[in-house]
């Protein structure tokens, strides 16, 4: 069903989750999932392990784990320090480079100015930084053995440079050698329900779009010339996506309804494609460009942005690369 | 139709379209149009004369002024000058006071952390604020023989400060005596197309929700003991008002539908009441809390608050009170 | 030495070592020192009991507690954690209400946008504000038999207002009617040393200048009408203050300098009175209104507001009313 | 005199200044000055011609242009607006490239969140950004024949990023290959008086420091590899600047006094070094990486930055290489 493909999701967990409605296995991915009781956290794993799997579901061929945790989107302090911690373990197991005096480069994207996608940025305001430190007074300064070079930028958007975010970063990578990139991202969900108690590691870079091939836009090994780890956590919902799913409900419940019953025996009578132009001859064209987003997002984003940079500094303080 | 009562829009002018697409009739209210073409403004007045006309409409007595300037949402200078110049005659028209040294709070309503809901704050920021002046030095300081006292206060939201907008502004009030308060909110509208090209004058204060009868909350003479002139200007709308909007649109296509014939045929024989039972049980409850604005909301909130700070700023330096 | 009244500072502390540095015994005021050794914090309680004494240190009658804490200006997390329950300790020291359900006003002094100045509107962005809901769901809403109202506001200068800070609180009391309230506010030193490393906590509010008399712009139980703790932390230093300790360490250099030995000579044929009007011809009037602080004010006024919204968060989850 | 070369400032002209009260001819250093009496605009021009001159005056060979307008501290929007054009003029002026289609990279120095250091970032936030649009849609698109492609960025400082912020720039240009670079940065000047009412426009980039020889830290055509036009403004004065001053400043005084006839005569057999020892000793160390500056900082900071911000916009408008 064409429409399903065109709703967009930066989740591989949601894409993988269309499949399974539709009850279509898919060759070359493998989902595993763990479920935390205690602390109410579920992680489940995606291994999109083929090319033919990375084209079923429109993401890269890589690994991509889902932290689900519906407390975090409340002001519990230690609830969010725990999360940090998991967050951590998962960023070090997704880490290839072995390496000693390893060198970070994190990449807090999107726009500073618009609140829901100011996570990227506001992760970065919150980070030890170390590598003029180190550079300058040797890691001894530091009172280590081993440390990671920490440095980190917030780009803006294209609105706001011109650039696009990869020329700065490629330009930032040549000049600076990192070992690897950790790219901090806001990302849209399918789903309200997801949205700011999510978090997605994935060792695949930033793939904006449907986001396989060769984007020239994309941020990973191929466009920036280092392993690109991203931290993405849901903010915003594409308003298109919104009514579409009202839309799907709807025409389900007119199939089964008991009251309409009428109307659902007619609409079993056209097709899949008849019904989509139906749904998208109603999609107003004033959709495009519109995000839904919560009233709290600026409590939010700032509660989860300390979680997510707690994460990277703890992860700073032992040994990024191992 | 019980339902579209319960969709929000903060616009008179939008609720009067209503019941125009209905060709209802309201009783004690006015409109009148004008079209200023060269520069494609256009200026509806909206009076609520009586108290039934109240009732029908959900917003109290009062004049209602809608500037419609579809180019406020593009970069161009001098056309906001223009704009701004426009709205300055229009709140000198609303202005009732005659007084000397008229004293004239403004009153930045909304949560500075918020992008859309930032644009009251954002005015205040760049207003000619001359109260403490004046009382210290006299009016001569600022080189005229009459001039207004400009205080201003962007006091938060409740969440931000436990106290509901109304308390504060009543506590200031009192203390501070000002003659008129002009107090500047972002709005809610019904249609995304409205958004952030359309400002709303109003003599009636600030009235949340469906703002007729004893609202608390109000911000209005009866509630802060003065004048309260409203300006709006529309920057979200509400996640249901979207998602109900489309399901009316499909409702009435499936009635019109060549394709769905039948379809419409059955709906046909369905009564209002059933349609919105159905409707509703669509509309997700994850909707709640949920708003809908543009990609582009920082640049947008930032253009529009210089122009309405620049007409205040105009209204200021000639003679709010007349 | 008439010149020392006219150098400015808002510690008790500093005050009160200005007369030691003289050898003057200043009665009515009580002097208490307590050392940590541990963990390297020092608090000094000065005490202000008479008039007389008030009236000798140019500040009101009242207790001051002054936190030194020299690592307050590094990240070291654990470390601020602890001074916050130190802090939270003294607040409930100095607080006198007795009163369940006790209703507290935090209000956040000062610039949100000249760095050094923005430590309270910083301290208020981090509150646990609990006001609304307790009073819309009622205490058990929060899980507590006993909680604390809180509510806050950072009512900005008045610069940006138009109106005394002062008028502002004064009339949000009014309304809301708290019992107590707690101001934070940035402080000026008179010692570079003590910047972002000393927090001040006294229970006779905030008293602009030198703080004594009649001031109508003070926050205090008299013009506010309920008791108001204040809670500073010096982040600038006065840019004549900077000048003027510098002269007299010169002056005090040339009277013992060996080469030059016969400067000194001459000088100590001077008064102090002619040695004081050297000085001041010599300090240039531009500097009034300049202020000194440190180039990692950015950084160290956001970790410092953390670590006293941390103490007042502390405090508000135990009784703030005992 | 060696202490003169240790006081810190960003302006030329103050540097050329400081010879004239020497009364030293420097050798490759020619000065032009213009005054608009009118509107009280003095122009001052300072050419290093030779690497003696450049050596003598601690400041690369180049043109430097300062713009002294004492009205820019105050809030006059029109005589903003003209002190845009002239600068717009002296831009044009500077400029060497003559090319179609001119690239301009803007760069905003300085920390966004440290007020007086934020100009940078603020001129950015303010600019008409255009390349990624010619980009995408041609140079039609912006209704022109002849276009700017213009991109910007405000890469924050080091202690941010860990990075110099040369190593980003560098990498941008290497990615993006623009014509030019106009770079623009909040600078310390020597005198107080200057704060907030001067901009010094130059084309020899921006060399931290004393600024002569092989800084690798300079954003200059020799470390980017594109023209480097650079727009200062000072807001700060070094703290250890402002107490020398006044130290030279008694020196001085004590020779002349009357009143301290006999000190001026003791001192006036002290060589200068012995004097410089003198103030050195006295001048503490705590005043190290502590800056002067307005307690009104905000408000002129984003004054002048829409000033700058209007004459990029109205050189872009125009042509920039020429």
């Amino acid at each position: 069903m064409i429409e399903k493909y065109s709703i967009r999701t930066d989740l591989a967990l949601e894409q993988k989750e269309r499949f399974e409605s539709d009850q279509v296995e898919v060759q070359g991915v493998v989902l595993e999932e763990e479920v935390d009781e205690e602390r109410e956290i579920k992680i489940t794993t995606v291994k999109i392990e083929t090319e033919n799997g990375a084209k079923a579901m429109g993401k890269p061929v890589g690994t991509y784990i889902t932290v689900e945790a519906p407390n975090m989107a409340v002001p519990d302090e230690e609830y969010h320090r725990e999360v940090s911690v998991e967050l951590m373990k998962f960023l070090s197991r997704l880490m290839k480079e072995e390496k000693k005096d390893c060198s970070v480069l994190v990449v807090g994207l999107g726009n500073r100015k618009v609140t829901p996608d100011a996570l990227g940025p506001y992760v970065v305001d919150n980070l030890n930084i170390t590598r003029h430190i180190v550079r300058e007074y040797g890691k001894y300064a530091m009172g280590e053995d081993e440390v990671d070079l920490v440095s980190a930028i917030a780009p803006g958007v294209m609105g706001q440079t011109g650039m696009e975010t990869v020329e700065i970063i490629r330009g930032v990578v040549n000049e600076t050698k990192p070992d690897v990139i950790i790219a901090i991202d806001a990302l849209a969900a399918r789903s309200s329900k997801r949205l700011n108690r999510t978090i997605q590691i994935a060792d695949t870079g930033i793939n904006p779009g449907s986001g396989v091939g060769n984007h020239r836009n994309a941020i990973t090994e191929e466009t920036v010339g280092v392993p690109v780890l991203a931290i993405g956590v849901p903010t915003v919902v594409d308003a298109a996506t919104i009514v579409n799913d009202t839309m799907e409900n709807f025409l389900a419940a007119l199939e089964e309804s008991e009251t309409l019953k009428g109307v659902g025996v007619v609409l079993q009578g056209y097709s899949a494609t008849e019904k989509y132009e139906l749904v998208k001859e109603l999609i107003s064209p004033h959709l495009n460009g519109l995000f839904v987003t919560p009233k709290d997002i600026d409590e939010t984003v700032k509660r989860i942005s300390y979680t997510v940079s707690e994460a990277l500094n703890l992860l700073f303080s032992k040994r990024t690369c191992t």
